[in-house]
C-alpha cells in the first residue's frame, strides 16, 4: 500500500488482485451502505459480481457522457435516493467514470468520501489517482472540475481481463508516457517488453503497471495543486492531445491523441533543439506495438486542421495571456515545461503528426 | 484584519469603507485583469463607481438563479472570454452571488483565486464567509457545492446605503443567530440597539456587525470542514429555515425563514426541556423591529403543511440514515446539536409557527 497525500487530504493506495475489499475492510464500509457510480458497460460486465449489494447509479458509456448533464442527473438521483453525507461513493469505471463520479462526489453535500475502482489501464495509471475530477464543456475537456482526492484507490489486474486490445494501446499511452517522464529502467523494460496480452497481464506487466502508476504519484506528491510546475510535467504530449481530440469532436480517442501528442512534443523539442536523446525510433516501434497511430488518420485531417488546433491550443489550462507553454522531452527522465514563443515551430510539430515520420528535423 | 485559515487555505478577512481596495492592492490584483461576477441589479448599483475596468459577467438576481444553468453559462463565459487559470474572480453581491460565483470559482480550470465584496448584511454576516459555496437543485437548496475559501473577503458598510428596509431585516435574521450562539454582551447590544437604518448604520451597528462576522468566522475557524459538529452550530434555526424555503418553493425569503427557524428551534428546545434561559419575549420583540415574521405567512400555510415540511427534513445534510439532528438553543450563549427522536415534538413546534405566540409550552 501506498499514502499519498494531497494537501490535508490522503489517499490510500494498493495494488494487486482483490484489493478494493482489503480498502473497504481498511475503511470500515460495506457494500450495502454504499453507492456505485458507473456507465451501463462497466455495470453488465461486473455488477454480478463486484459489489452487487449496493446501489448503482449508471449512465451511458463514452467522453460523450462526461458532462454536465450526466452530473446533474447522478445528483438528482442521489438525492431521491437518500444518499447522506457520509454514504461514500464508489467510482467503478474507466477514466471517465472516475473523473465524473469524482465530481459529484466532490460536490454532492460539499464532498462525499470516495473510492476509486479504476477497470480500465488508462484509468488505473492516470485519471484513477491524484485527485484531479472534472467533466467537459462544449468548448473543451475538463474545463469544470476540482482537485477533490479519493479516499482510496484500488489497482486491480482482475477488472483487466475483459479490455479489449484497443483499449490496451489507450491505457499504454500514459504508460510510455510514464515511462519516457521516469527514463531509466522503467523505459528500458517497456521497450523490451512484448507480451501476448491476449493472456492477460503478466507478471513484468504487473510490475510495470505499477511502476508506472508510482511515477505518477511520486509527481503528485510533490505538487498536489500543480502550484510549483513539477505535476504539469505529467501533461507531457497532453497539449496537443487535448487540442487534436477537441478539433476532431472527440473522434479521436484519448490514448491516440497522447500517442500523438508524444510524438509532436518530441519533434517541437527537436525543432527546438531542446531534444539531447532522440528516441522518436523507439517510440515509434512502441506506438506500432501497442496499436497506437504515429499519424493522423486521414479522415480527421480536415477538423483537426491548424486553424482549430490554433483555437483549441489558445484554451489549454496552461495558457496564460496568450503565452503557450509545453512540456517537452529533452531525454527519457528529463522532461521540462518550456513557454514556446511564436507559433511556427508549434505549426510545424504539428503539421509533422499529418505527414510521414520524422518530417521535421532539426 | 483577520485571517482565517481552512484546511491549507487562508482568507483574509478586511472591514471597513473601501478596504476591498486594500485587499487587491494586498494581493497585487488590479481591475483590468479580474472578472467580477454580480447579479443585473447589483451591477446597475455598481458597476459605475466601482471595478469598471474589469471584465463583468452577470445573471438576473434572486434565489432562483442560483442554479446549474446559471453556473455552466458562467463557465461558458468565462471560456469564450479566455479568462486563463490565474485570473482572479470577484463575487460581488448578495449570498445568492457569492455562492454561486464562488462555486464556478472554485471549479472553473479546478479553481481560480476568489474575493468576495458582499453587497447585502446578509451577505457580509454569512454567505461570504467561511468557504461554503454552492448551488440549489430542483429537489433542495445547497445540494451541490465545495468548501472553497475566497482569498479574501471585504465586508464594506459603503454597500449598504443602497439595501432596502426589507433587506436589512433578511440580514438580521443572521446577526440575531450570531447573537444567539455568542451571547453575552452581544447579545445584551443587539436588544437594546435600535437605529434609524434609513439613515444608515451607525457606529455601533458597524461594530455589531464586525462581532457578528467575528462569531462566524470563530466558529469556522474551530472546524472549517463541519467535521467536529462544532461549525453545525451555525446550522441554528437553519434546518427548519430550510424545510419553510423548500415547502413554500422559495416565496419565503431566507431570512423570514431563519427567524421562524429561531423561534421554532426555541421552542422545540422548551418542549425537550432543554432551555435553561427563555429569551423567546425578546426574540420576538427583535423580530418584530427588524421586520421579521414570528408566525408563517397565511398565504403560504398550505405550501408548508407539515407532510411537506417533513419531507424537506427528511433531506437535510446533517440527517444521517434518517435521524435528524437539529441545533437547539438552552440560553444566549449555549447552543447545541441534539438528535431528536419522535416526529412529534418537531411537528408541534413547527405548527406553533402557524398559530399564536407560545402556544407550545414545556
Amino acid at each position: 500500500m501506498v499514502s499519498l497525500k494531497v494537501g490535508d487530504r490522503t489517499t490510500e493506495i494498493r495494488f494487486g488482485p482483490g484489493c478494493w475489499r482489503e480498502l473497504l475492510s481498511d475503511f470500515g464500509w460495506t457494500a450495502e451502505n454504499l453507492t456505485v457510480i458507473s456507465d451501463e458497460r462497466v455495470a453488465e460486465l461486473w455488477k454480478g459480481s463486484v459489489l452487487s449489494e449496493a446501489l448503482w447509479l449508471t449512465f451511458p458509456p463514452g467522453e460523450g457522457y462526461k458532462t454536465l448533464s450526466s452530473a446533474a442527473q447522478l445528483w438528482s438521483s442521489l438525492v431521491s435516493e437518500g444518499c447522506y453525507r457520509g454514504r461514500p461513493i464508489i467510482a467503478l469505471g474507466g477514466g471517465v467514470v472516475t473523473d465524473l463520479a469524482g465530481f459529484v462526489a466532490a460536490t454532492y453535500l460539499r464532498g462525499v468520501p470516495l473510492l476509486n475502482i479504476p477497470t480500465t489501464l488508462l484509468g488505473m495509471v492516470d485519471a484513477a489517482v491524484g485527485g484531479k475530477v472534472g467533466l467537459d464543456l462544449p468548448e473543451g475537456k475538463n474545463l469544470v472540475g476540482a482537485f477533490y482526492p479519493a479516499r482510496g484507490v484500488a489497482i486491480d489486474p482482475t477488472f483487466l481481463s475483459t479490455l479489449g486490445p484497443a483499449l490496451w494501446g489507450q491505457g499504454m499511452a500514459e504508460v510510455l508516457k510514464h515511462g519516457l517522464i521516469k527514463g531509466g529502467s522503467l523505459w528500458a523494460r517497456l521497450n523490451s517488453w512484448r507480451p501476448d496480452i491476449r493472456k492477460g497481464l503478466d507478471p513484468l506487466g504487473e510490475e510495470l503497471l505499477e511502476e508506472a502508476v508510482k511515477v505518477k504519484i511520486q509527481v503528485v506528491s510533490e505538487d498536489p495543486f500543480e502550484q510549483s510546475g513539477k505535476r504539469a510535467l505529467l501533461n507531457l504530449g497532453h497539449t496537443f492531445a487535448h487540442a487534436l481530440e477537441w478539433s476532431s469532436n472527440y473522434a479521436l480517442p484519448h490514448g491516440d491523441a497522447v500517442a500523438l501528442g508524444l510524438l509532436g512534443s518530441m519533434r517541437l523539442s527537436r525543432r527546438l533543439g531542446r531534444l539531447t536523446e532522440d528516441v522518436e525510433e523507439d517510440l515509434c516501434s512502441l506506438l506500432d506495438f501497442w496499436g497506437l497511430p504515429s499519424r493522423l488518420p486521414e479522415q480527421l485531417k480536415f477538423d483537426c486542421r491548424w486553424q482549430r488546433i490554433q483555437l483549441a491550443l489558445s484554451r489549454d489550462k496552461k495558457t496564460i495571456a496568450g503565452r503557450l507553454t509545453f512540456i517537452l522531452p529533452k531525454a527519457p527522465g528529463a522532461v521540462e515545461a518550456h513557454e514556446v514563443t511564436g507559433l511556427d515551430f508549434i505549426r510545424e510539430a504539428f503539421e509533422s503528426l499529418g505527414s510521414v515520420r520524422g518530417e521535421v528535423s532539426a
